[in-house]
């Protein structure tokens, strides 16, 4: 299991589409302690740690706002993982699932998603809480969170709730 | 005002990078009953129309264990508003903010995020609310909806906040 990217045992990949269909511009880069991928957290709700988004200076001007969110979405890309897998076995679940029923960064768009804390901004600098991606991962968008239509707390994962009541 | 993505007084571009970092692939498409923008809605919460989303033959078996899911979040792509402004004075607000304060479809990388409820799936297709896209809109990313990682019910958008005290 050296390469964490590698293709387990009732994997399946389909091959990619020959064309991309439109193009992503990095907007920055996220900074975190995090250099390897077996030591960023399983769950960024559970992690403290500070991580900081570098947004470059061209786009300074679009932070304007941004201070006044408690919350932030965090799009990232995920540079690292490959894009053909559509059905992945989890090492850490051990049961095969559909890539889109998976929050794995191998997906045919790795666009990650995260709702961080802002805790500050100095410049085109944002100190936030909740990130659990390597360090100098690219950025894609920031977005202020909004509860009324970004929340449900009553949202549940039926494979993920039936595996953890087996224990 | 015929042009909804024209330039309004007090809004700042910024020129885009000369190149694309990362391509994207278009892995379906979002069928909704809209097909001018004036018609969508304006907060897909309040927003009770029946939508689909059709995903492409070649990640149907990506799919599997999505049925499970009550919510899911829906990455799509903006496929029409143009990505320069970094400053945005939106009709509605009146206000300028930057772009990253903004859900507004304009931005660097115009990649939309809803929160739908899903409502059933019959093969590659998907029915769900919360959706205020135009029809025809490309899909970019389908996830499981977590409410432990996703849900900040508490969030608070300061600006918006303020604006709706107002009145």
């Amino acid at each position: 299991m050296s390469d964490p990217y590698g293709v387990r045992p009732g994997e399946v990949s389909a091959p990619s589409p020959e064309d991309f269909d439109a193009g992503l511009y990095f907007i920055g880069r996220i900074r975190t302690p995090w250099t390897r991928r077996e030591d960023c957290p399983k769950n960024a709700r559970e992690s403290d740690a500070l991580c900081t988004i570098e947004v470059d200076e061209r786009w300074a001007a679009a932070l304007s706002g941004v201070e006044t969110c408690t919350h932030l979405i965090v799009l990232y890309w995920m540079n690292q993982a490959r894009r053909d897998l559509v059905f992945q076995v989890p090492a850490h679940y051990g049961t095969g699932r559909g890539t889109f029923a998976l929050r794995s960064p191998v997906r045919p768009n790795p666009i990650a998603l995260s709702v961080v804390h802002l805790l500050g901004v100095q410049g085109t600098s944002l100190s936030v809480c909740g990130l659990d991606c390597l360090d100098n991962t690219p950025l894609l968008d920031l977005k202020p969170y909004f509860a009324s239509t970004d929340a449900a707390p009553e949202a549940r994962v039926g494979w993920h709730a039936e595996q953890k009541r087996k224990g």
